[in-house]
C-alpha cells in the first residue's frame, strides 16, 4: 500500500482526493498498487467534507511522516509550492504536480534533486490537462526526433475564440460572459495575454531539445488584438484564428539547427488538425521524424480531468518506487533562435485608401474579399517577420495575424 | 549496452534496425541505455545491405547467446512467430512486436509467460502503427475507467473510403488503384473485409476491460459493400463514411455491465473528431470517466512508424531489465453482449416503389434528399440492431449502413 498526501485542496487537489478514492479498483489494477490518501494539506478547515479527517495545516507533519512516499503538488504559484516540493524531494518522496509555473521555472533544478535522491518529479498534468502528452513523448516517441510541436494550449482562450467565431461577438463581450460563466478568471491576463500557453510550450520544448527552455526567452502575444472582423476575413477564406503555441527545429547557416518557440495567434486552414479544436478542447500535434504527424486531443483543463493526470503520475511513481526514472531534460539552458528570421505569411488589414501603397510594397498577395467596410485585406507571400514588420510599418496598417497552413 | 535481435527482415524489421541504429543519440536520451542490433533473423541473405553481416540464418543462435536481452518479432502471422516468441520468453529475453495476429490470439499466455520469467511482451506496434496509443491506456489513464474505445484503425479501407469520397468513385476501382500504388495488399480481404480492425479492436477491448476478448467473438464487416451512391447519400446529409472499429461498455438489465465491440462501415457526422481522418491516418477516441473524451491521431501504418513503436518498446524493455511489467490484462476470457440488443440509428436505402411501405414500417424517419435515380433513402430513429433487421426484412430493403453522432 501506497500513502500519498495531497498539498491544495482546491479544485486539481481535491479532483485528485476523488480520483484516488473513487477509482481504486483501476488504478490498483493497472498500477498494480493499492494508493490511499493519507493527509490533505490546507490551511482551511472543510467542515462536512468527505475526507475531513485527512485535513493538516502544517507541511511538517507530511515532510516528517516517512510512511508518505508520494506528494502531490496541486497548489498552484511558486510560494511556498517551490519550498515544500524541494524539501519533499530531498526527503525522498517522490512529487506529481499540475502546477506549469513552478515546472516552467525550476523544473530541471526539481528533476535533479529528485534524481539524486532516487524519487521522480512528474508532470504530465502541467500540459494539456487530462491528454497524455508528457508521457507519450518522454516514453513513447522514444526513437523519434521531435521536430515541431504545434498546440491549442490554454482552453479560455479556445473557448473565446470559438465563441468570437460562431457569434460574431466581440472580444470584450466574450470574455466578460467566460467570466460569469467561471470560464475565465476574473484577473483573466495569465490566459488572455498568453503566459499560460508560454510556460506550457517551454516544457514541451525542453522535453522536445532535452535542454532547459526558458519560458521568458519565448516570445508571446495574446488574443486581446483579435476582433470580430478577423473573424470575418477568416470565415472568407476558409480559415479560422487560433492561438498556437509551437516550437520548431531548423536549419541555420548550413547545417547547425535551431530551435525557436513563440505563442501567438494564428489563422490557419481546414486542411490543419487544429482546425476542428473548438472550446475548451485542447491538441497537440508532433511533428517527429520517423513518425511523421502525431496528435493528441482532449480536455486541457478541468478538475477531473487534470487530477486524473497527475494520478497516473501517483501510479507511474508506484511502479517505479525507489528508483528515479530517467530526467527528461538536464540543466543546460537552450538558446532559442530569435523568430525575426522565421518566414512565414501574414493575413494584414489596411484602410481603403493605403490598397495601391499596400500593393507597392507587399507585391505579389491574395485579396481576401470580405464584407467590412473601408479596409483593403491580404495575405502576403511567405517573408521573414523582421521583413514584414519592416514593410507593414512602411505602409502604416491596421493589423496582422500569422498565416499557418 | 543493451543487445536485440531482429527476427523477420521484411518492411517493418528493416525499419526497427534502421530506426534504432541511425537514431541511437535520441533513443540513449531517453532511455538511458545504448542500444545495440545484433542479429537480424531471416531466411534470406541480403548482400549490399550495410547490415547484411548481422543477419543469420537459425533462430537457435539467436535464443542461445545470453548477450540477447530484447528480441523484436516482425515477422507477422502465427507461425513461427508463436513458437520463437514463447521460447525467447522462457529464456527470459523480453519480447516487442508488431504482430497483431499474435498478440490476438495469444497475448494472454504470452504476456503470463514473460510475467514468469521476469521480461516484457510488449506490442505497441500492433496497434494504431506509430501512433501511441497502448501505452497511453496503460499508463496515462491509469486512473480512468475506459468507457468507449471507437478507432479508424485500417489505413488500407480509410484510404480507399477517403478515395471514394473524393473522386465520387467505387470500391472496386478505387481499390483496384490502391493496389497498384501498394497500399492495398494483391489479396485485400484481411483489411476490405475489417479482420485486420477486428484483431486491433480486440487488443484495444483487452486493455480496456482487463480480460482477454477474443477475435472471433467481434461482429465484423468489411467496405466492399459500400458504393459511390452512398457518398452521394452521405454528403447530401454533410456526412461521411467510415470503418469504424469500436468497443463499448453499456449498463444491462439495471446495474450489471456489458462490454459489445464491433467492426463496421458507419455513417458519422461533421461533428465526431473522426470526420477529418483521411486517407492512410488512423485515429483512435476514447472515453473515461474523469477526463471525458481524448483522440490519438498519426500514420496507422508504414514501415518507419511502425518501427518507432517497436524501438519505443525496445527501450521501455531495456528501463526495466530484470523487471515483469503489469499485464495488460489477464487470462480470463471477457463475455462480450450480442451487438442485437444495441440501439443506434440506420441510414437505409429502399427502391422507390418501397416508399410508402418503408415509411409506414418504420415511422419516424429523416428523409435524404439526394440526386441518385429511383430510389428512396432516410435515417431511422434508434432502435436496436434486432428490431431493424426485421423491420428491413419486411421492407426489403438495397442497403443499410449504421449511423453514429
Amino acid at each position: 500500500m501506497i500513502q500519498v498526501a495531497v498539498l491544495g485542496y482546491g479544485t486539481v487537489g481535491s479532483g485528485v482526493v476523488e480520483v484516488i478514492e473513487r477509482n481504486r479498483q483501476e488504478i490498483t489494477r493497472k498500477s498494480g498498487e493499492e494508493i490511499h490518501v493519507k493527509y490533505i494539506l490546507d490551511l482551511r478547515d472543510f467542515p462536512g467534507d468527505p475526507y475531513e479527517n485527512k485535513v493538516v495545516h502544517d507541511v511538517e507533519q507530511i515532510l516528517n511522516d516517512p510512511q508518505i512516499q508520494i506528494v502531490c503538488e496541486t497548489m498552484g504559484g511558486l510560494k511556498p509550492a517551490y519550498d515544500f516540493t524541494k524539501r519533499a524531494l530531498l526527503s525522498g518522496k517522490s512529487v506529481c504536480t499540475s502546477n506549469k509555473e513552478l515546472v516552467a521555472a525550476h523544473g530541471s533544478e526539481l528533476m535533479r534533486i529528485a534524481g539524486e535522491n532516487k524519487c521522480n518529479y512528474l508532470f504530465e498534468a502541467s500540459v494539456g490537462g487530462g491528454i497524455p502528452i508528457i508521457r507519450p513523448m518522454k516514453e513513447s516517441l522514444t526513437a523519434e526526433k521531435i521536430e515541431a510541436v504545434t498546440g491549442i494550449l490554454n482552453g479560455t482562450t479556445n473557448y473565446i475564440l470559438s465563441k468570437m467565431e460562431k457569434e460574431g461577438a466581440a472580444f470584450e463581450d466574450v470574455l466578460r460572459q467566460a467570466q460569469e460563466k467561471g470560464y475565465a478568471e476574473k484577473n483573466p491576463q495569465a490566459d488572455v495575454e498568453g503566459h499560460d500557453a508560454c510556460r506550457k510550450i517551454a516544457i514541451l520544448s525542453s522535453l522536445m531539445c532535452g535542454k532547459y527552455v526558458n519560458y521568458q526567452d519565448i516570445y508571446t502575444e495574446g488574443i486581446t488584438g483579435i476582433t470580430a472582423e478577423d473573424f470575418v476575413y477568416a470565415h472568407a477564406c476558409g480559415k479560422t484564428i487560433k492561438l498556437l503555441a509551437l516550437s520548431r527545429t531548423f536549419q541555420r547557416e548550413g547545417r547547425e539547427e535551431g530551435l525557436y518557440a513563440m505563442v501567438a495567434p494564428f489563422m490557419i486552414s481546414r486542411s490543419n488538425p487544429l482546425f476542428m479544436v473548438d472550446d475548451v478542447f485542447n491538441a497537440i500535434c508532433v511533428h517527429s521524424d520517423r513518425m511523421g504527424e502525431s496528435m493528441y486531443y482532449g480536455k486541457g483543463a478541468g478538475k477531473l480531468p487534470t487530477a486524473s493526470a497527475v494520478v497516473s503520475d501517483v501510479a507511474d511513481c508506484a511502479r517505479h518506487a525507489g528508483k528515479a526514472l530517467m530526467s527528461s531534460w538536464d540543466s543546460q539552458e537552450a538558446s532559442l533562435a530569435d523568430i525575426d528570421q522565421i518566414s512565414r505569411r501574414f493575413f494584414v488589414r489596411v484602410s481603403e485608401d493605403k490598397e495601391s501603397r499596400a500593393l507597392q510594397t507587399f507585391e505579389s498577395v491574395s485579396v481576401i474579399e470580405a464584407d467590412v467596410a473601408g479596409e483593403f485585406a491580404f495575405i502576403t507571400d511567405s517573408m521573414t517577420e523582421e521583413d514584414f514588420r519592416k514593410k507593414a510599418d512602411e505602409v502604416g496598417i491596421i493589423s496582422r495575424i500569422r498565416v499557418e497552413e
